[in-house]
């Protein structure tokens, strides 16, 4: 198996971030989200730290997350808590640091009508 | 934070542009729509031109944006109104040329049917 | 405007074709397609030619379009005749050779069920 | 036709893996579904290795298969069973490793709710 080998990148932009603020369907699972899904194949664990960007204000972060040697970690920007939470109906964009080479795509589930919409797109690479 | 670092490429490409001409549910949030998101994480403010191209006309165009530094900017293209308006129900393409590096990524809400349809794709980048 | 570059590339891939076998709603609009979509940007008219691939049988094609200088064009495959249809319900992937650089996003639009589903990419480049 | 030259690469990551634990509509077209869709346009017949990553244990496989030369292969995670079946409802990461050049796209169908929704995207490629 080669899942000890690095894949991926440092540096991840997502630019249509926005969580949809209403919700049909059982919580969790049918609850509208973003999310940003990352996998850390490497030997070695990492830090990613998430930048998130408005239109009409500062950028909020850093959001600090572990994502451990081998593993995938899924991270819905809606439980995002510290330094803040992220407002629902909102416009923003994304930029992820990590410490190691990660891969990173995004996703979001939209249940704001009575049938569930789905999005993704592997995100921006660089570095 | 890595804010204030370039991120991106200054030409983008968005193939297949096309805005639903019917909508269901309440405006303005799930009206049909085509959008392309836009981040510029970098130190200078950026300005795009976005030029249209049709299936049997000379592309439209130039549509000139701003990007602030840090800023990210979401443009439904049903909103472009200068030099002309993009016409609903029809096959477009779209270059973006922005003076400093950005991120770009296509979005498609589509409510034409009782429950909206989503899609979404980070455009193509080149330079 | 920068509409007489070039830009793009003359090789691309969509591994994930399907032309879902059923729709609901108006024709022709809302039945159920899988499209390429093209843009062409530079100053020379391209030949594209698509190899369609299958899994248990010889590659089909090569179907052959034009896609003229500063132009879109969204290919439905449904749409393609030469040198044989594109069967309903079966998996395919594509290959693109253009004799110029093009941009091709692949859009599937899936109505068998009551709400149309939509997803997108950006293709696979390549030369 | 172009269908003798390889175009792909050797390793390819799906970053957001996860099957839907319901369904509606007739099985098995319109069942929930992870989906990985291989194109091997190249001379030479592959051997793809898929080692799958979860949130909270060491990666599972590989699972082993085959794509045959200017052959299509789209490959159900659902279906998977040697050495493991993956769970329903978890989340996961997939790396491809190919013999051969390949292209990778990931789909998912989700009919969890009475009208289904799709994603798609070109996996990231490396090597």
């Amino acid at each position: 198996m080669s899942s000890s080998r690095e894949i991926g990148a440092t540096r991840w932009v997502v630019a249509d971030g926005y969580i949809p603020p209403e919700s049909s369907g059982p919580e969790p699972a049918m609850t509208s989200h973003d999310s940003v899904c990352m996998l850390n194949a490497g030997p070695v664990d990492a830090v990613v730290e998430i930048a998130v960007y408005f239109t009409d204000r500062p950028p909020a972060g850093p959001y600090v997350l572990q994502v451990a040697s081998q593993r995938a970690h899924h991270q819905r920007i809606n439980d995002l808590r510290e330094p803040e939470s992220i407002p629902v109906g909102v416009d923003y964009s994304l930029v992820l640091s990590s410490t190691e080479p990660i891969v990173v795509q995004h996703t979001r589930l939209d249940s704001r009508q009575a049938a569930n919409a789905l999005m993704s797109t592997i995100a921006y690479s660089q570095g």
